[in-house]
């Protein structure tokens, strides 16, 4: 019986199943944006989207060395998020009436994709840096693919206190743990500061200092 | 004996062993001139064919956990293909004349490289959209790692019927196995309609409607 | 005891595990300058750092399916090399003093990367062109990880000899194993050999010939 079971009637982890729907889901809309803004193709709207929302994941598991990924073991994966993208191309004349909607869901599955990470590494038997490294890796390294795919700069690597938010989530979440604080407990109330840090830091513009460096290498 | 053997002595698997070299040397040469047109030195033109040429292949067996790769099996792959980039240094003067047998030739390798996907995931036993999957990232991620590196969006999610080129070859060889049909006449079928379509797209300028989104997520 | 033990009590192979810590830490130092002339947060310093520098053996340990990966087994990898990265931050105002060292260093990384992924290979019974091979992608992919993520066309590609020392390099030393020389000579011998060819290369501005391609194939 799940420690916050008596206060509501959802498994937890029930709960990080469908938040895990809904974060894929999220991260293929925006992703299926930032392939319009560069005009993209249906074709490519439908792989952004999905390997947006399944590359952070794919990366971790490719990394660890851990088979077969999720999207080869659950294909259903790949139409869902394929299929999200391409229903954000019909849905996207309403869209900036869903921007802070997006903006939320988008910060709901950086903080889902972070604990789901760091479970699998524990489930590896993961030191902790390597656990905090498989949160980071599922919770950005999606974001980074489309951003290569898009020939950007990451946006990971100069804005926002994305990355930063996904580590205080895990670090969190490791904590409570270690103080033997119950599981439920602990994960939800990481995800819920991480979240309220991510809401926090988009609200009021916070970001990380940056580094300037004008002068060549080579 | 094959099914078509009455008609050609050449056996489909044979056939499809020398399309294979066709392909990637087709598709280490097209690279080439991606590199010559970035201006980059001999080193870069041979690295970026080989890359080009097995990229494909060696995405699908890192995310489907087959190892060896084909290249570390047989380390012949990396000298033709980047002995083929090389070559194309010194004949590219006359490739304006060779223009139209080099799209041939690609169309040849999307087609080839996607039965050869499709194969590959079917020997591992997966389900249909994972094989199709496992078809167009052979036929597809060559080139897109080809773009990345060239700093450009990969054209396959903004231009011509490429992707889809691969999911119909794809759709047509599982159809007809699927119905019974003839092993051999199904592969051919299933390429030479796809290398038909691909043909047809680029005579007649095909492409998939694109979504243009100029709002701002963030 | 070593073949060179008589002349320095140093053990070659402890030589080498030092060299890789300075190599990984001149990596992670160098991708940091790149990160700043993006304007990059100190997050995305800390990463670049990280990904440069561990990113070369990353890419050729999934490549040959060997986990677990070297900073997964040894997380301290990841705290070093981000660290100096951001040490880097503090450091940069007095690093065109120190821009010769800086390049000097980053040559020396590059051959023992190449000298570490060739033993690697060997130590796996691969045949002479994936030796080779593995040696390249150790010393030169993290850096062209750096150059895609900082949306560059990779430098690998297009100046200077820097795939060709780490080509040279790994030769050198297959030749000298296959001379039956000394294990210890060799190493140090190729390693020397090749850092003096990045050396001179960079003073007397030596590149490879360009290929200069203007007609588009599409």
């Amino acid at each position: 019986m799940s420690a916050l079971g008596f206060a509501w009637k959802i498994d937890p982890d029930d709960l990080l199943h469908v938040l895990y729907f809904v974060a894929i889901v999220a991260e293929a809309m925006t992703a299926a944006l930032a392939a319009g803004r560069r005009q993209m193709d249906w074709v490519g709207v439908a792989l952004l989207g999905a390997i947006t929302a399944l590359g952070g994941g794919s990366v971790r598991d490719v990394l660890l060395g851990r088979y077969p990924l999720s999207w080869v073991e659950h294909p259903s994966y790949l139409l869902i998020t394929g299929g999200a993208a391409l229903a954000t191309i019909v849905i996207a004349r309403h869209m900036h009436h869903l921007r802070r909607l997006f903006l939320f869901l988008d910060a709901v599955g950086l903080v889902v994709f972070t604990i789901i990470g760091c479970n699998v590494a524990i489930g590896l038997g993961m030191p902790v840096v390597i656990v905090l490294a498989a949160g980071m890796i599922t919770g950005c390294a999606g974001g980074v693919l489309r951003d290569i795919l898009c020939t950007e700069v990451p946006l990971l690597f100069r804005a926002e206190l994305y990355a930063t938010v996904s580590i205080v989530t895990g670090g969190l979440y490791l904590g409570g743990r270690w103080l033997g604080l119950p599981h439920d407990l602990v994960m939800l109330g990481a995800m819920c500061l991480g979240l309220a840090l991510r809401l926090l830091a988009l609200r009021f513009g916070w970001s990380m200092p940056k580094f300037v460096y004008t002068e060549s290498l080579h």
